[in-house]
């Protein structure tokens, strides 16, 4: 079989979050294909580390470094920048069929079947389904296709200033010619309940396999009362925190930035998952009391706050969260090989 | 050619507007097929006179007639009631192919083209574009189809209550099947801004063919505001209030019902297509003073206020509106003669 792989991308560390909690989910739903993350020098070299331990490959975008032709004409229409960073996914031509999924999607079942799909298959867009949402799609890697798509950017542009207006334009037969690259619906649910057909949700929704959180607030920027609630069947913000709470938070470090930076000031507190602040830690309430559920950063993070069941250094390390420059550092593991060595070294 | 036809429903006087406006959307668009009107008993008679004038048909569906086992069967599940009413189109044999609109939906330009579709035909809906919109659709009248969706409303009933749910279920298929039935978005937008892509309107909009008042308000339960301004690309409320003063307004009578009664009280002011209360009419401002636009009918309608170029009776009876109990009346209609002859009599 020829490779196969999920892309996504991160343009920066807070998008990279969404990017951890997407991997932890495919990983959840048991696919067999690996997830490429593309990222741009926004992304902290912390975090790149982090991104290298739950994917295959950490692929590095740069527009500013390229020198053809259509870079260059790129670079005089920089309202295209972020389309153009989406269109390198076109680039890794190691993979023979990829499936994209926006950081900002969730994987709730295993969704395999999508490689059987060719280029290019995408579900409707909720807003005018005419369009395809550009969310979740189906691609060949190609160098052609990548010039295509580089050339037809300058020449057409984007009839919303981003990916999804120019795939829109340059894929324009997609809801005419082939039915089979339509994907349903349940490869890219909108999250919002106010986009979606309630009832219809009620009807199909079981059946969802990728979500969306289309528009804003992204999950990480939700409330604290949506995001500390246990998930609940169809609460897809609940999920995404559950996923992030247990797999994402305990491998976050001040070295990251963005909300990657604001959470990793936080640990888990209990069983309900309720995160603190780790200045509030250390004035935290005697047990029995009741736990406060409090904004621990201002501005974009909404995240909360307490302490207690943190995962251990080893559940940590087994779950690849090294903590390069604190408990894991060389000198710290040195130091810990020395004094085993010479407990043994004792009769 | 077989007989073809467009087919509606109005389930009182109030809807009955929306199917009047439509019928004249239709006229304006030139279109080459009939307009059937279905309606039930709670349309007063004065209305079916009006509709009887305006469309080809007016066929009288009435649930509570009926006596083969469906119908009694559907009796005893009156939430699917609204459902079943719609289900009566394909009892139109007469037809060899229709196609359904709501009576919120607006033609804006000719779309005779979709009787060349299969049934079933419809577009996506926007909030789950796995599921049609059953607003507009292509359909072949006939009576073992018609058996069949009462049949099947009985044994699966509709997951949204409504006639939506319920044909969403039996053609089950449409979504994945044959793309030729997927109806693009433009014989179906949703006319509300919150729900369409606003990018994809302003690149695709110039190609819409109809569009549909989804939800509440709506345009007969316009806020003033809406109701009265002057057409612009795109406000689809003021066309159809445009359509409504020129071509409705003037035909509406007090034997009416709901909106359609409220709307009689109302006369034409001016060319910006003010309309006041007949009441102030007797009140008017002095030439040239800034004129009001006051809401004349509390709770549904959100009709407005003032007096000038109400079509004259010629017009008036031109374009069929007939004041059969007054200025029409028989006994008015007599005198006139008996003046006219006694004047001609004169030497």
């Amino acid at each position: 079989m020829a490779a196969e792989a999920w892309v996504t991308l991160a343009t920066n560390d807070s998008y990279a979050v969404g990017a951890l909690v997407l991997a932890h989910s495919l990983k959840s739903a048991n696919t067999t294909r690996p997830l490429v993350v593309m990222i741009t020098d926004q992304v902290s070299t912390a975090m790149r580390d982090r991104l290298g331990v739950v994917s295959c490959l950490v692929q590095e975008v740069n527009v500013m470094d390229s020198h053809d032709s259509a870079h260059l004409a790129l670079l005089a229409r920089p309202e295209l920048g972020i389309t153009f960073t989406k269109l390198h996914c076109w680039a890794l031509t190691a993979f023979s069929k990829c499936v994209f999924l926006d950081a900002d999607t969730l994987v709730i079942q295993n969704c395999d079947e999508l490689f059987e799909r060719e280029e290019f298959s995408a579900a409707a867009d909720a807003g005018w389904p005419d369009c395809f949402n550009s969310g979740v799609f189906v691609f060949r890697p190609s160098l052609e296709t990548y010039s295509k798509l580089l050339s037809f950017a300058v020449s057409e542009g984007s009839f919303d200033g981003g990916d999804q207006g120019l795939l829109n334009s340059y894929f324009a037969d997609w809801a005419t010619k082939d039915i089979s690259r339509r994907l349903p619906f349940i490869y890219n649910m909108t999250a919002s309940g106010s986009y979606s057909y309630r009832p219809a949700y009620k009807q199909f929704g079981k059946n969802v396999r990728i979500v969306h959180f289309i528009g804003s607030p992204k999950p990480w920027q939700a409330s604290e009362a949506s995001a500390f609630q246990r998930p609940v069947p169809g609460d897809h913000i609940g999920l995404w925190w559950s996923i992030f709470v247990s797999h994402v938070l305990p491998c976050l470090s001040s070295e990251m930035t963005g909300v990657a930076a604001q959470f990793s000031q936080l640990v888990v507190k209990d069983e309900r998952q309720q995160v603190v602040s780790k200045e509030e830690q250390h004035h935290s309430q005697p047990q029995g009391s009741p736990q406060h559920v409090v904004v621990a950063t201002g501005g974009e993070a909404a995240a909360a706050a307490a302490v207690s069941s943190a995962p251990s250094s080893r559940e940590a390390w087994e779950q690849g969260c090294v903590d390069y420059t604190g408990r894991d550092s060389f000198d710290k593991i040195m130091e810990k090989i020395a004094k085993t060595l010479e407990s043994q070294q004792k009769p």
